[in-house]
């Protein structure tokens, strides 16, 4: 049996030739020199096993989402993520289910320079509690306060597909090739974040649903004016894998899904096709679907010039039906 | 059934005026401003019910622990705890016991300035981590590494009384006034931080046991050549209500119990006096009890002339015997 301190020293400390980190793990703390002229932008986030991932799923798939789901956090505030602190309680200290959790982690961790700054295991039911810590010049952090009426709402990728792919798991069925990269490792849109502080007026990420989380961001932005938003329904960026699972529910599928972790985001109407080219650019694909109105409330328009209200209801923790 | 969101606004949204948080809860993260010529000291600590804390403790004290903890890695860095961020797994979003946990935490954080500035709830088993974000003057943080041959070995408080009161516990008996506080609501020692600052050379908070933690800070400052010590058993600080609840086991929960939190720190021999008198006027008794020495290992000289050799095993989450 491994025990606690030797699992942080045997699994998860990873040399760092990051000059801002001054003590990594192994003291009661870790010290970090802040980049001067920036801000910090902190964020955090648990994944329960049962609730968030299936509890027999793929353990470098757990330790990729583990971080990748605050690495989307860290994006939507346009603040590069810099240092990971890893809190994991688990059942027992089983060497291959933790080598392989940490394989999964490093590797996102890797891709994004991210460094595994600190920790605590401890014995316990499967949580996973990661904190990662960015940083944003100052001043340019993106919130979901921003947007005016007359922006353009635009998303990254294309959302739905976890969703899909949950529910295709959920009756039993195989999940089809197309939809397993953002079932069981969603990517965070790191890459658009030098973009993004540049040009976006308001940004979220994408885990309640894109109806949902759009509906946070236009309350955040509206104060006591709430806003609205029309989106275009032949607009909405709709996967082939998706069509493919799920047919005529494709639609739903984006506009509710969650945990697909795209992002979600407002620009000035005149900076829109400017920023989904330097998007492209850096790798990402972005949809121009909406826009920023006055009046209060979610609205789709479709092609036959109907126009349908949305229901601004997300995916609660707590209040959803029959858990 | 309050719902996620409701939560975090509802329990433990708290007015701040703190300036150096320019983005509280309700956003992606949390942006603070830096204290300019400042380190970060970051750390993190997870409850798990049933395991750090009786399944059925008093909320507010469990809220005060998660908080504590953390409290008391960042005084043994001798940084400022400013910022903390709560992510609590719970089996049920309970009015009651929310409210509860919330005055816990908030008492101790209020005590202290420390401002809680994001979080994440979600269901599922009663599992608490809590990061706090510290800062330090550049390069003062008090490592584990620091100390040297000669330097004197210094406790706050009176170790041991956190296991005494959970033995008593464990036995079904009811757990003397005394050892309540520290038991229930361990007082993490930030009044030291100031003073350890300029005069420890290193530091450690005791949470698996003095003789644990004594020997992790050894093992840190000796790097290659390992380092030892010997304490004076007469000179072990004892409290009365541990000899009343636990009679001649009182040394043996002072050397090995763990979860007091007090702190373990080392000075320089000449520094020893003026560094308890510093700490007495912030209102933390500390107690000499021992020396760092060249030679490795830890032991224990009794006033008959004796000398014995300490087992430097502490309290390890997945190594002990029985769970």
């Amino acid at each position: 049996m491994t025990g606690e301190f030797d699992i942080i020293r045997q699994y998860f400390t990873r040399n760092s030739a990051d000059p801002s980190l001054r003590v990594g793990i192994g003291d009661d703390g870790a010290v970090i020199q802040p980049t001067a002229g920036h801000e910090l932008v902190v964020v955090t986030d648990t994944l329960v096993a049962g609730r968030h991932f299936p509890a027999d799923a793929r353990a470098d798939d757990i330790g990729w989402r583990a971080l990748a789901v605050n690495l989307s956090d860290c994006a939507a505030m346009a603040a590069t993520p810099r240092f990971a602190f890893l809190a994991l309680s688990l059942p027992e200290a089983n060497d291959t289910w933790l080598e392989e959790f940490a394989a999964g982690f490093f590797e996102l961790a890797e891709r994004d320079n991210v460094v595994l700054a600190g920790g605590d295991t401890t014995r316990g039911p499967l949580v996973i509690t990661v904190t990662v810590l960015g940083e944003v010049p100052s001043g340019k952090a993106v919130l979901r306060s921003g947007a005016r009426v007359g922006d353009r709402v635009l998303v990254t990728g294309w959302p739905g597909r976890a969703r899909a792919a949950l529910e295709t798991w959920q009756r039993n069925e195989t999940v089809p090739d197309g939809l397993q990269q953002p079932w069981r490792r969603p990517d965070p849109r790191t890459a658009a974040i030098d973009v993004l502080r540049e040009s976006a007026s308001a940004c979220i990420d994408v885990s309640d649903g894109l109806v949902a989380d759009l509906g946070h961001l236009l309350t955040a932005s509206g104060g006591d004016s709430p806003l609205g938003a029309t989106l275009e329904a032949d607009a909405l960026p709709i996967a082939d894998a998706l069509v493919d699972a799920v047919d005529e529910e494709a639609v739903e599928c984006v506009l509710f899904g969650g945990d697909d972790y795209e992002l979600l985001f407002t620009c000035a109407p005149e900076s829109a096709i400017q920023v989904r080219e330097q998007l492209a650019a850096a790798g990402v694909t972005a949809t121009a679907i909406g826009v920023v109105e006055d009046a209060e409330g979610l609205r789709l328009a479709t092609s036959d010039g109907n126009t349908w209200e949305l229901p601004m209801h997300g995916f609660d923790h707590f209040s959803e039906a029959g858990s």
